[in-house]
């Protein structure tokens, strides 16, 4: 079979088996391949490009914010866990541990960098003067789920940045949960054109250890949320189990007030599963590694001055990183499906015809309107399209949010809306024992977000009068 | 005590005893810092930065090599170690595995990525058409050290790039090999003006599973060398092992040929102990996060001032990612000291006169040498000193490398070579048990790299006639 005879597609619509679309999409527009161990995947180019380039954005608004990467052990002596009770108790059942360790103690795999980090910020903080500080490492993270995996968005091992901040007071410490789970909004939306819920977690959802916990909540096309980023408020205790105190300005000893903070690869899924169609994968444009490809058009009496003109324009466009796919072996109308696969934003095709016109054709791949457009202004056109589909899809996005947020005033109605595929604002008494009644009575919804609103309503599950809503869905 | 009082100099000189020296500067002046398990460190800020830099370095020389960063499992079936010989019997004293994982079988935790990454590879590669195939991936090893630990230089986990391409041929394998350790040689010498030997290594010293190794070898102040980076062919062992193979254009199946080379955190430590000196750090201008320090001269009548022209300063010279040391509770002197001590190639002091005379006053962390320079030359001037500190650490360490070469024509005389902390070239009949007998007789010393002449000479060991030089010398 000729590799130009090859058929690639996806193998079910987007619309009838998101789950199975999923993976499909995953594997064949290679981003990611399956492991030899359960749990775990490889990240392939494709998609470690998209990490590299929400990496290099982060690392711009952490230097704007005065916070410096580090790296701390991936090895945690199982005692620190222990010390703060209900961190400990969190993260219990995700742990792995080292076999045989000969240090006469259990050692995990960093599930998360808490203690190991506190540990050293023990020792480093003595006075006022050495706050705030503000590291962040990216890292590899392993948590031994007992649930379904599914590759970026719950597996054992993933990649993440951690931030771990430490303040004189609680004001400073909620302006940093508060400021940080912004970013990631900002990030989410600007870069990933990823429209999302930003809110408080319910103290049933809220982070082992933490006093208060935000998060940025996407909601996928079958009605589950993803929770994209969280940001901890970690109060004192920390602080008061690790001993991290300072001398003030009045010459006591405080302790201090921690907050943390991250987004991990599943943000990847969260881009595949928002933006992809039937024919693979849509990638935002800020977030692509590569913006556009260049197939040139090739028959055999024009192939060379074909040629000569997708070189030169591979050279010209080069601030959009693009492919230049010149293979010989493989038909046009395999190379548009590949780069279709693959969700590259934009296709510039050059031909014969097109030579002869002085112009080449663009192909949207959200849209897949075709265009033509003269030699001289194709850069200037290229850079505004890539932003009309970069606003196009968040847009796209941002009504398909809004249009599936609904509420209910009882749990029969919770359950229908659910049923819909929506995320539902519920009056709820907020305790994890109500919460647990409602997961229990919608077969797993969760509350993915807390507002505090000044009109009482009714709590669905107690009839009692509170003014907490809770929006609930059932989430990755 | 005031924090402008506090000592915070280093306990020993560096001639004196540089194994304490060393462990000292690295924690006083923030590069790393003890963790709570033996053998492992935290990377803290100051040495991350330096991180980032060669990894920004190294990717764009990836890019321009066609390589593309990806990332594989952290832990690897035990059977994958197995199934190549050599490889297996290298690593199996260095694994860590993870406790009771229920997959019924032993995971180990990644010590090199060779075995887990074949395996994709194999799945991955059918034609001529996939070929060459080159990834690389950034991340965390553990190798469960025995021997002593020492920051960045041996230590159970630490951080690193590896590289693992496949190819068609034996001579393009081969090219990559070589290619790759000449961009490590090129990087250590540009960067870090870190001078370095190439080679082959020898028999005994090649990595396990590997048909060639090629290294890039320094040479510590104490006579020790350090092996900076290495890459390898490792021929068809893998290709065969992990059942690596391709259809070529002859319509036959084909195994591949792969390379592997690497380069870790270990840099860090290199950088340290060669530049350094009694004072503590001195860092290479190019891989310094800031190239400069500001440190505005505060007298109470004259501070608006002098403060107001710092922050001028910090804001034209921005290209030099400077700090401005504007701490109002610290002396000068303790900020000088400070500085110095983190290794800041440049310190721009500004004071009173300074400002009467519209000038600023530069001084040189490698030579301490002052001078004066006009406001509004500060910028050309500082950029042409960085440039000169580069180029003088780099001729510098290649003196002291070069007049630290000796040769010896008798294992007596080797000894006496090594004991002055040389480097010392010897004939040498190549065979493991060879270098194992000179290996014993100069109490630990191994061959770093090997030279194939056009002169015959004598084995110091064998005294057969052989044409094959080894440079001896101890290793971290």
């Amino acid at each position: 079979m000729k590799p130009g005879s090859e058929p690639k597609g996806i193998k079910v619509k987007k619309s009838q088996d998101l789950s199975e679309w999923y993976t499909d999409v995953l594997v064949k527009a290679e981003l990611a391949d399956y492991a030899p161990i359960r749990g775990f995947m490889v990240i392939r180019p494709h998609a470690y490009s998209l990490w590299e380039n929400i990496q290099s954005y982060f690392n711009e608004i952490l230097k704007k914010r005065g916070v410096k990467n580090a790296y701390f052990p991936f090895l945690i002596p199982d005692s620190f866990f222990k010390k703060e009770a209900e961190h400990a108790k969190g993260f219990a059942p995700e742990l792995a541990y080292v076999q045989d360790a000969e240090e006469g103690e259990k050692l995990a795999l960093r599930p998360t960098s808490e203690t190991i980090i506190y540990d050293s910020y023990s020792k480093w903080i003595r006075s006022h003067r050495d706050l705030p500080m503000k590291l962040n490492q990216w890292c590899n993270v392993i948590r031994w789920e007992v649930k379904q995996t599914k590759p970026f968005l719950r597996t054992r091992e993933f990649l993440w940045q951690e931030g771990h901040c430490v303040f004189a007071s609680e004001e400073e410490a909620d302006e940093d949960m508060r400021t940080m789970i912004l970013e990631y909004q900002a990030m989410a939306r600007e870069l990933l054109a990823l429209p999302t819920l930003v809110g408080r977690k319910s103290k049933a959802e809220t982070f082992p250890g933490a006093l208060r916990t935000m998060t940025i909540e996407a909601l996928m096309p079958d009605g589950k949320a993803l929770q994209c980023g969280t940001s901890h408020n970690l109060g004192q205790g920390f602080a008061k189990s690790f001993n991290i105190s300072y001398k003030g300005e009045d010459e006591k000893d405080h302790y201090t007030w921690q907050t943390s903070w991250g987004f991990s690869t599943r943000l990847i899924g969260a881009i595949a599963m928002i933006h992809g169609d039937d024919k693979g994968l849509v990638l935002p444009p800020r977030v692509a590694g590569n913006k556009i490809v260049i197939v040139p058009i090739l028959f055999e009496d024009t192939e060379e001055k074909v040629m000569k003109k997708a070189k030169e324009l591979h050279t010209r466009l080069a601030s959009c990183n693009p492919i230049l796919d010149d293979r010989p072996d493989y038909s046009a109308g395999w190379k548009f499906n590949e780069w279709e696969l693959k969700g590259i934003p934009i296709r510039v095709e050059i031909g014969p015809k097109d030579l002869e016109k002085k112009q080449v054709t663009l192909v949207r791949r959200d849209t897949g309107k075709k265009e033509s457009v003269s030699e001289k202004d194709v850069g200037k056109r290229i850079a505004k399209l890539l932003d009309e589909i970069q606003q196009e899809l968040y847009e796209k996005a941002e009504k398909f949010l809004k249009s599936h947020i609904d509420s209910a005033s009882s749990i029969k109605e919770l359950k229908e809306k659910l049923q819909e595929k929506k995320i539902v604002k519920v009056y709820m008494t907020e305790t994890p024992e109500v919460e647990e009644k409602i997961k229990a009575a919608t077969n797993g919804a969760t509350s993915r977000l807390i507002e505090v609103v000044g009109k009482e309503g009714t709590c669905i599950e107690t009839g009692k009068k509170v003014k907490t809503i809770a929006y609930f869905a059932k989430a990755y």
